[in-house]
């Protein structure tokens, strides 16, 4: 354990001192590491891929979605390869203007956009997290600690080596690091470090960020589990609702934008759950419905559901199920959102303007949206060109997290003598 | 305690409830109740001051300075009705369109300014903190917990009521509440509330903000201590360095913006120092000196000053003390300030363009002074109108911190029906 403690925080204060000369460091310099690194994962992909092997092998036993989200075939790594390349390519928010003024006196004031030093990631088992957090934190003047899932350290060190190998003659040492150990110890110690590390960023499952917010005395940035909902209202287009019912959902279940809720308003029930569901049926979607919902349906037509039970409404499925509710009016949908959602996406299906503004001011989410899919919150689909994960929180930054979001800013004043009076 | 803790949650449910209805009250209705709040302040005085007089009592004994801090006479009533009043005339950042673009498929979307919820405040023994904070989260459609030092009870109750009474006809029940307990474990319990509350701001000592950090789950935006520094260099015009000098240590020597450090070229020594340290002994500022500087000043004039040891380079004296630091070239300066410096405001004096853009590069702090004094760090001196802190830390807001620093943002996104691909 005190080994342990020594090399981590000796980890951690080589990336300080990194962060110290990265904040400063010319895009062009930045971007050609980034391509030297791209490069480097291209050229010895084979050993990435024998790490991996290695990784595979010693997981043996675990679940197919499990043994899924670590593997990394040629395709894979090529993948990473091309993550690399498109960071490169995105604008260098540091060193920007944000705003410009004359203060007290006449003083000049530039706020400025500045790297936030050191960001310490903690994931789960996917090794291209490693890759993809170590390009977005360099570019945008960080460096980064990365601490992975145990199962996959083969994978994740091997990527870590080929990186810092690649872009040594560009970046500070210490720039981009990787604690290679698999003890639980590490994330606590890691935590502790608040006088190094300016950043956590959690990123797996809930009670991965729960542990983190617990032991952290380091500001941490969640990306919490999303409950989405969408709201069929009486005023909805329903062909509109349909199509985007379904893809929220069946498009791709297992991310965090899919929808988990469907809210329908009681008077477009009878014209549009029992094809919605049938629509679902066809898919593999299965159906948990409130008491109501199981009423109609099972009335008006021979599809069988499920109850929903209290708990249905707290969870995210990530999977092929949707719960059902019926809400008499806007207000109630509104209130089952606010209440049960995880502040991250949410839509309301309506060709009435003033339900639809009331819906967008009145839910406390991260992306709030009028006739579209939930499944649109994501970096690059909001033209961030890039993605670090989805922020639940609403301290620093909320929604889609890129490069700007990797940032904060200090206040540049310039004077002629001026003092206080 | 289990008690205490029913009734703090109660408390924190009450003011969440209270920050969905805040978050959409117009402008005109905040600001009729701040100046409701205002005119009950003005109007029950007395009620104040007499619960003041009850504080002071159960103090006796105390350092003046602690009695200082907490004596709240007719003047400072009006004053805390006055501050009330200037919220009122701010400008509202709630609902301000940050940005708005096209992204994917023709998807509109708005980047909204939002507030952030429910904020607590946590501070010690100066009760106009309950009005000020309570007027800036109002404003910025926040509800606030305020949790004052136990010295100041009485003092924080009475105007805590007089507020919520008045504002009680424009505000949701729960939008100001004041957490009337002395037990230390209130904050624990507080610091644990992270399903009901959004930020937590501790405002106070060193010794305060730790414990918070340490046992917050809740976001904290830190306002740590200023170890502020100001870099005498060798192009410097040496009238104007000691002015600035002068008023960054003198003019309000207990403010986390005065100067603690002055770092001195070593060219500039002779001509710079002696006169620079008359000057602070007439005014009574006792300097501490690194073995160089008491060799110089020593030699060259009959001042005798005491040594500085390492942890002068630690401490913010909030007092006429100044510890002095001869350093060979801006390189050394700058290291010592980023190495000693807490990031809060730091100063170049200099006539050259290029040695300033070079500090106000790599010192790390939120403000950093070329040719001016580090006091103009203030929330109205920067022109915000307003100042809940000054942030030290990186995350969601840096430096001063008012109006616009109390609110988060959200994405409106408006569709066609559009569906991911």
């Amino acid at each position: 354990m005190k080994k342990l403690s020594t090399e981590i925080i000796y980890i951690a204060q080589q990336a300080k001192k990194a962060s110290e000369g990265l904040a400063n460091l010319p895009t062009e310099v930045k971007n050609k590491a980034l391509l030297a690194m791209a490069k480097a994962i291209r050229e010895r992909k084979e050993d990435i891929i024998q790490a991996n092997k290695q990784d595979l092998e010693l997981s043996k036993g675990e679940s197919s979605a499990f043994i899924q989200r670590m593997v990394l075939d040629e395709q894979g790594v090529l993948k990473i390869a091309e993550h690399i390349e498109q960071v490169s390519k995105l604008d260098d928010p540091v060193g920007k203007v944000i705003k410009e003024w004359k203060a007290a006196q006449g003083l000049h004031i530039k706020k400025l956009r500045v790297p936030i030093g050191v960001i310490a990631v903690i994931y789960e088992s996917r090794p291209d997290v490693t890759s993809d957090c170590s390009a977005l934190c360099l570019k945008s003047g960080n460096a980064v600690i990365l601490k992975g899932g145990k199962e996959a350290l083969n994978s994740n060190k091997a990527i870590a080596h080929i990186l810092t190998e690649a872009a040594a003659a560009y970046l500070p040492q210490g720039a981009i690091s990787l604690i290679p150990f698999r003890e639980r110890e590490a994330v606590d110690i890691l935590l502790g470090l608040n006088d190094y590390i300016d950043l956590v960023i959690p990123r797996g499952g809930e009670s991965l960020i729960r542990k983190v917010v617990e032991k952290s005395r380091i500001p941490v940035i969640k990306h919490y589990k999303g409950i989405c909902h969408i709201y069929v209202d009486e005023d909805a287009d329903l062909d509109m609702a349909q199509e985007i019912c379904y893809n929220a959902k069946v498009q791709k279940a297992a991310t965090c934008n899919a929808v988990e809720t469907l809210l329908v308003h009681q008077d477009k029930v009878v014209p549009f759950l029992p094809l919605m569901l049938k629509k679902f049926q066809k898919a593999g979607v299965e159906v948990r419905g409130c008491e109501q919902t199981q009423k109609v349906v099972n009335s008006i037509s021979n599809l069988k559901i499920k109850a929903a039970e209290e708990k249905d409404w707290q969870t995210e499925y990530l999977d092929l199920i949707i719960s059902v509710k019926i809400v008499q009016d806007l207000g109630e949908a509104i209130e089952h959102i606010n209440k049960y959602g995880t502040k991250h996406s949410d839509a309301i299906i309506t060709d009435s303007k003033s339900k639809a503004e009331e819906f967008l001011q009145r839910i406390d989410s991260a992306c709030v949206y009028w006739n579209a899919s939930t499944r649109f919150t994501d970096g690059y689909q909001f033209g961030m060109g890039a993605e670090m994960g989805i922020s639940t929180d609403k301290i620093h930054c909320r929604g889609p997290m890129a490069l700007e979001e990797l940032t904060s800013y200090k206040y540049l004043i310039y004077g002629k003598g001026q003092t206080r009076k």
